[in-house]
């Protein structure tokens, strides 16, 4: 098996057999496949795509490139979610701790933000204290006394998803549904939960723009799970709006326990509860309407937030956060953008609103820069909203006045106002599982 | 700009600017882009295409990457010739003389075989004495004196095709006939000629195996041509069926000789004649009748022959040898590939006939084989001709008898017998020139 005929034959449209793609994946591993065939390779997938059971090829060999948690020594059905990445997406941080409170483990292995999305793994640590670098050992002790860890992945999961993904990022070859999918399934593969729930966004905030998109990736991923013999769901969610109001680490952990809290913002809620129940239907605790009122039930006596506070404390940081926000970290400067006409909110360039969190710090445009955790923007106006001139529409946060110019300036243009109010949204459009994709009118 | 960017537009099915590419060739050629980014690139060229305006860009680019000889020098027309590659074309040896005797400059810049097709710089060196490595000095002495030289590659002659046909080599890249045709022109427009004749190759033995294809190819090269300034024009060329009878160096010079001698295979001197018309026309030496009829006259006259004597004596070799082809090299063994069945020889495969000459070691599967300027095959049989079983189809020359079972096995097989004689074909399709296509049915 020569590489230049694996390309050939994808570049033709042909179907690479297990066997195939095992040698590619193995040989790429290993250094034997040069950064210029695998490119060439790549490209040629994103022209030919892949069918599912290449796909599922792909992905498996992709999981088994290095180590693989082994779960087992936790008892009971252990559950992962996975969002596609947005802005102002802290869903982890309220769906986890409902489900643990529920009896449901989470064993999480997470990661960092980088571009216009952010990562629970940054999120976590803007709580002073906070360790997200946890040995398997401690990882499963907490887990099993907490019924929730979120830690970093480790240091050699998937080192073929690390090697592709370096490669795709400079030639221009992300958007490839095979591609992402199996990129994301390996890693969710490796990480070795039994149900896999995966929150795949949609809009112009998210990586997939249109809901077809997003559809097609979440039929993929669920395909591959099942595949793969795990219990495999996802929801379609809106990102074309940032959700919740804040942006940012601290204060998006803010946010997040006054959900817990019982209050917060109603789309963050309510996609939270439906994550949560989802998570919890996959771990058989009944119909998806038992499993949502479980949840809600876990906000609303407050055992969702103590399991949080007591993960903290598990991860060495500060619990008393979970009742006392104020301990987090606060930015020494505040600027108010205001409006400079009337109108409604008729449209959000979510994309450009993380760009501009960025801008502050809040996020990374490259791996190596150091990210402020007190930075950020909460929004004051938000799709259909009436605003009157001169209001305002969002406070940016920063430590340093001079990145606000080109903050506002960004924030700014990701506002479109119009004369009349605009229909209003869904937050979730569809329901993926095995069975076929329903959808929400 | 970034090459990120450029990978991506293309992808997209986007139209790269000059500039875009200027910056993507100067800064491949100096190690600044990386192979793995083009490679992504090449492979989405071979998906989406390159303009005309965008083809021309990028040869004239990768033309001015090194040294572009200036033959201002030499005066008068200086034409050039190239062929797309075949099996037993040996036309160079044959127009070449011819154009030159007829006070028409050639100054050709010529390259070695790789694969199944033969080239032009093997076929001379053949030739006890010749050399091919010429300095500027001694190229321009010999064009003025003689009319005509054929030299190897300089070193640094379009080093940005060498690097970039090194990697779409294993990149499976090779068959995007905007690459193709950038590839042969920014050679041919950095050689200098003011004239360009172009025979472009179609059928089993060509790497266009379709008309269609070819015909395209040659337009594409005759606007990058024209748009470069040159005389530029193309013929479509038959290559199902070798060219002539002898695939071989020695045996090409020598069946190239008889052609001079005014014998020879009609489809060689027919196909030669025609290409060497092509290059008085474009010298402006009149009608392309006139021009036919002046080169045959320098065939039946030998002055075509005497003017290839002086060149190889020019070039340090055997003249003698253009009168007394006996003294070139001969193969100690021979066997013959005797038919086993009666019929009419219906198809040929091209392709095949020039692998089974590289298995006898006339030709080269990698840059670095030592060929055997003895060594080939002699076809007594070809397309159209009645095949009596036991017959003689074709004899092999080696100067190893081990070598023969595998390349006799290859031979049989290129051969496709069938009861009925088969219809008779053309040996030249089309002249594809500024004006457009001509084709000849």
């Amino acid at each position: 098996m020569r590489m230049y005929d694996l390309i050939e034959k994808k570049k033709r449209g042909g179907t690479l057999e297990k066997e195939e793609i095992r040698a590619m994946i193995r040989g790429f591993v290993a250094g034997e496949i040069p950064d210029y065939q695998m490119s060439a390779m790549l490209m040629a997938i994103c022209f030919q795509g892949m069918s599912d059971e290449e796909t599922t090829c792909l992905t498996l060999e992709m999981a088994h490139s290095g180590d693989v948690m082994d779960l087992s020594p936790i008892e009971g059905f252990k559950v992962d979610k996975h969002s596609t990445g947005g802005v102002g997406d802290k869903t982890t941080l309220i769906a986890g701790p409902i489900v643990a409170s529920l009896g449901v483990r989470v064993a999480k292995m997470s990661g960092r933000g980088l571009g216009h999305t952010g990562g629970t793994i940054d999120k976590l640590e803007a709580i002073p204290g906070f360790q997200t670098a946890l040995d398997t050992e401690r990882f499963f002790e907490i887990v099993r006394r907490v019924g929730i860890a979120v830690a970093g992945q480790s240091g050699n999961l998937v080192p073929a998803d690390k090697k592709l993904y370096a490669l795709r990022d400079v030639t221009a070859t992300v958007d490839s549904i095979p591609l992402i999918a199996s990129s994301i399934m390996s890693k969710k593969l490796a990480a070795g939960s039994d149900g896999i729930v995966l929150d795949v966004k949609t809009g112009s905030g998210a990586f997939m723009k249109t809901l077809e998109d997003s559809v097609t990736l979440a039929g993929k991923m669920v395909a591959i799970g099942t595949g793969a013999g795990r219990v495999c769901t996802a929801l379609i969610t809106d990102m074309d709006v940032p959700l919740g109001y804040a942006i940012g680490n601290a204060l998006e952990v803010e946010e997040s326990i006054r959900v817990l809290d019982g209050g917060g913002p109603e789309d963050l809620r309510e996609v939270s509860l439906r994550l949560a129940a989802e998570m919890l239907h996959t771990a058989g605790r009944g119909s998806e309407t038992q499993c949502y009122e479980l949840a809600a039930g876990a906000l609303r006596d407050r055992s969702a937030l103590r399991t949080f506070a007591e993960m903290i404390r598990a991860q060495g940081g500060d619990g008393r956060v979970a009742k006392e926000p104020d301990r987090l970290a606060k930015a020494p400067f505040c600027r108010e953008v205001k409006a400079e006409e009337s109108g409604y909110v008729a449209h959000m360039d979510t994309e450009a609103c993380g760009i501009a969190s960025v801008l502050l710090k809040a996020g990374r445009s490259t791996k190596d820069d150091v990210i402020d955790p007190a930075a950020g923007i909460v929004l004051k106006k938000k799709y259909g909203d009436a605003v009157a001139k001169g209001e305002t529409l969002a406070c940016l946060y920063a430590s340093d006045e001079a990145l606000f110019a080109q903050a506002e300036q960004t924030l700014r243009r990701a506002y479109r106002l119009e004369p009349a109010r605009p229909a209003a949204r869904r937050w979730i459009y569809a329901r993926v599982s095995r069975e076929g994709t329903q959808r929400f009118e």
